[in-house]
């Protein structure tokens, strides 16, 4: 059928079976198409095909809350709400989100990007249903991943003990499963299915007999235990004792599957539910099936006949390439090193580090605060703990930077990649935070380069700083392909680089701008206001003699950032004036101004921020030239 | 014996039960008195004295690691690593810390304030330990409420992964199990005694039965399904699935059993070991075992003989009380408020809401981001959630309130208890960070009253605001003793307040500090130097139109904040001259610098922080008199 007649998710309850496959079928054709074009989570969303139909027929959206754990995988959600005819501008500037939006749709009741939120907010939506005395079904849908978050558990715990009316699906991605641990939900997912209760139930038996006790006979019996928290989930033992009913676990590609447990979800009234959906990420195109470690869970365009990516032309290697590469290098003869990610070991480039050492490295899943505390745990005992960490997602562990690792004042190396705008991914993966909530943290450096030779040299004054933690920030995509030096070296902390010297004015910036900023005193220089251009590579602490040095010539100062305005750089330069009493300079700042900034294109959304070459002549041009007061026209 | 003849726990392997016994009731008396005059965290202390003990003769600190998850159970490990005769400064300023920390001694490993951190630094511990080829013992220590933090949900999935050797001890506090969901406690603390056993496993097989099957008979036998995690936690199920070996539960006073299983734990040389020690708050001190609610958990001065508190004088109400009471009040009429606590009640003054609306009243537990987020839930169906949080635990949910809350632009009450300096609990607990942290945050209003009187119009203001988050901050201890209005009425979001009119200067503030800042302008004007003062109620969004005002007249301004300067209120007065061309004006800024703040009493605090009258004073006269430029010299 033709996707973009649909209107609203009404008409999948006259559909049988056939037209159903047919229909699925039909979005599965549709986003393979599109996501060949625009990029897109194409694996996530061929993965929930059936599952989202199902769901749209079982519930009554928007009176039923169907809620988006993460939400990259909505976008067959999009398509059955009635924007389908949008998906051409998936993910592009003033286009369709990649992720839920509440503007968006009626039916998008919850936005994410981050992890693990939904059932906390599905907790909230119950709790607001029973004290109005409404009667509808609410519906989050959370992945084996997500649920394992700390916030996800916490939530979790606080569900069951309430018993509130609740239908969680637990989208449990079958890839993501390593087959080594899978007995206990081989045992426990039989023991769903009535006919081979028995048997089962013999085999659960046989299980708990290997429960140790003190010095009892049967501790030896123990040594097949499970291993971890994802697969105590998966097996429904953990719910049941936590208050919930477990259904499943059943096929997510199964409409009839499906269906008939949806139905019997509905009917329990005492207590919150977990429904168990096992899909498949990529089902129903053969490059993303059969992907094995994630490439297809996000993408850019690519060729639908081969599955070939189509690559732009980067000059230079990838930031987070170009930092952990360097850091495996420094692994080899630094034995302090540890690397640590939560859950991003190929979005940041680690597959070296884990592939050359094993045993000092560490994906510990979604559950940056951990991440964050095990890295300051290993400081103390005078390791070097490198946590690679995406900006918008260390938001997630900022109690423990400050309570945890800078005030013990711990040696941890923190890699910020993804900082600054991120594009595509919008409002909740933007890195524009992270200047303003580590720069009032005590102890804490915090570095950006220009380059990535800059970088690579920033790597190692990482390594080497031993006077508590140390962040290096660093953008979402490649460099600017300059040549790397052979030797690596340390910057001297708080020193800043001069770039191009000028008389009439000072631009202070770093990283993404800088090239930018050069642009702009290079035209300036042609209408004779020639401006100092300082590579401001260290955010905290501030290069003080450099400061004093500007300051006392008493030029106007531009400071220009891709982050936050308020609480940014450029407001430590602001402070650095009024503490030091320069109260006379005339200081300017470009940034982010007050207001989430959503998806598209870096570059078209600079220009909408301001962040540009003509911004920043113009405020040159008006802090040279206009000595007169009054307020600014932007 | 004399406790402060200890230099070092080694003298504890000498002693037999009878001396043990005595050293135990020698620690207990030596507690009692010692806090019934300085205060402090009695109940949970007199709960471990047995365990510290065995857990010092058991293992070989510092060459074994010790971490106390939160740390105020600390002091007996404090007097057995030689500081007893330091417990007359306790919490108090220079003096003893109430919390684990690493400048003390070489026996405290880990600092801690917040909670569920022990076994993420544990897992990081161990980790070093492996690479380095070492052989120690890792003890951390973590109670039944702290591990259900999501963080440490987070670090077992891990740790049970990683099956690296630590022996967690599960300190189980009787009292804070609620007696009508222990009965999984019971069948299976039954089974961890192996003469039991036979029994035990007919209990759990019928337990087991009851597993419900889709659409089987079995479903309804179901019922008697276990509450929340904490009991699934204590049951120890949980553990053996997730990877460790499970011991006790254990009498946590009882020296042989301590001994014997901690022995025994150490020899398991395969897997992490969970120790489940049951003890008792308050043991040994009437007054505080027979407490119901928490109220001996920390404490003032107290008398000994009667357990009364030592009262201070205060004039007005604490502030936990007057926001939680006029919340109540407003809940009479407004059926869209929802109360929301991570495990403060008491702390926040919420019995009166618990009492009067129980079904609008939350305890969540110590989940301060699943507390957030569901606010955000709450909130979307057009519901008032009000969430009462410390200031220093509001860090934990810093990505919560700005992804999920600010956001979406819900309208979520948060109430910012313990802002400013804390006093006693020291560097984990100041509440100095929540202005840096938020004013960044798009979408969010920020408010602090100047006394009660206000802060009850600001809950008013709160709980009528229908455009995003408000945060109402407000300290610890008692309001000033002003009469309060019968009626409630809303203040101008964004509004500031003249308190005294002056030509010279003019000091900005709000909050703590407004009747210093008003001392000082009464006397500045007797050296003939006229003080503008003015209530900054609003910290976000700021006056514009009296900042314009101000500025326009071109005096110089003193920002005055009980916060740190970096990112602070300050800033923003320095961003907004900057962003609107008041280049020329002086302003100058007084709050916390760019460290951590010990402990002591507030009064000392501020001294010590030159937040003062006298440096009020001073800073004023300088901006007025002194024209010229140069360095300070403060």
């Amino acid at each position: 059928m033709d996707l973009t007649t649909i209107t609203g998710p009404s008409f999948l309850k006259k559909l049988n079976r056939q037209q159903l496959e047919e229909l699925a079928q039909d979005i599965r054709d549709f986003l393979i198409e599109k996501c060949s074009k625009t990029g897109g989570h194409i694996g996530p969303n061929l993965g929930v095909v059936e599952l989202t139909i199902a769901l749209h027929r079982a519930f009554n959206s928007p009176f039923d809350k169907i809620l988006w754990d993460v939400g990259h995988q909505a976008y067959v959600h999009k398509i059955l709400t009635g924007r389908a005819a949008q998906f051409d501008t998936l993910r592009q500037y003033k286009g369709l989100s990649g992720f839920p939006k509440r503007a968006e749709s009626i039916h998008d009741e919850w936005e994410t990007g981050h992890s693990s939120t939904s059932l906390s907010a599905a907790m909230g939506m119950a709790i607001a249903r029973d004290i109005k005395k409404e009667n509808h079904y609410i519906v989050p849908i959370i992945g084996d991943g997500a649920l394992t978050g700390g916030m996800a558990l916490e939530a979790l715990n606080h569900i069951g003990h309430e018993k509130r009316r609740m239908i969680v699906i637990l989208n449990d991605n079958e890839m993501s499963i390593a087959p080594n641990v899978g007995a206990l939900h081989n045992i426990l997912g039989r023991l769903r299915t009535a006919k081979e209760y028995s048997k089962a139930k013999e085999e659960l038996e046989s299980m708990m007999k290997r429960i140790p006790v003190v010095g009892g006979k049967l501790a030896q019996a123990a040594d097949r235990v499970k291993d971890s928290l994802k697969y105590l989930v998966v097996s429904g033992v953990f719910f049941e004792e936590m208050g919930f009913k477990y259904l499943g676990p059943i096929d997510g590609h199964d409409f009839d599957a499906l269906e008939k447990t949806l139905e019997y979800a509905k009917k329990v009234d005492d207590r919150p539910v977990l429904v168990h959906v096992v899909t498949k990420k990529g089902k129903g195109y053969k490059p993303a099936e059969e992907d094995k470690i994630g490439t297809w869970h996000g993408t850019g365009p690519y060729k639908i006949e081969t599955g070939a990516f189509i690559q732009n032309k980067a000059k230079g290697p990838s930031w987070s390439s170009l930092v952990s590469e360097t850091v495996r290098k420094l692994m080899k003869e630094d034995q302090r090193i540890v690397a640590i990610t939560p859950a991003m070991p190929v979005g940041s480039k680690m597959e070296g580090i884990q592939k050359d050492f094993p045993d000092r490295f560490f994906d510990v899943g979604i559950a940056e605060q951990h991440a964050a505390t095990m890295a300051a745990g290993l400081a103390t005992q005078n390791m070097k703990p490198f946590l690679a960490i995406y900006s918008t997602f260390l938001q997630r562990a900022y109690d423990q930077v400050l309570h945890d690792i800078a005030r013990q004042k711990l040696n941890v190396f923190i890699g910020i990649d993804r900082a600054g705008l991120v594009g595509a991914d919008g409002d909740t993966h933007q890195g524009v935070f992270d200047i303003a909530f580590l720069r009032h943290i005590p102890n804490v450096v915090i570095m950006m380069p220009k380059d990535e030779n800059e970088g690579q040299h920033m790597v190692k004054t990482a390594i080497d700083y031993n006077e508590g933690p140390i962040a290096l920030r660093y953008p979402r995509g490649n460099g600017l392909g300059v040549p790397l030096d052979e030797e690596l070296h340390t910057i001297p902390i708080g020193t800043w680089e001069v770039l191009r010297e000028g008389n009439d004015a000072a631009i202070l910036t770093f990283g993404t701008t800088i090239p930018m900023a050069m642009e702009a005193a290079e035209e300036l220089s042609k209408r004779n206001i020639h401006v100092k251009v300082v590579n401001a590579r260290f955010i905290k602490p501030l290069d003080e003699e450099m400061l004093h040095e500007i300051m006392g010539r008493n030029i106007p100062i531009l400071t220009i950032e891709e982050g936050v305005l308020k609480g940014g750089f450029g407001s430590a330069i602001l402070e650095f004036a009024s503490d030091n009493q320069y109260h006379h300079i005339k200081i300017d700042r470009i940034g982010i101004p007050d207001r989430f900034v959503d998806h598209g294109s870096v570059d078209l959304l600079l220009e909408e921020l301001h962040i540009t070459k003509d911004e920043t002549i113009a405020r040159i041009e008006s802090l040279v030239k206009n000595k007169a007061l009054g307020k600014k026209t932007v």
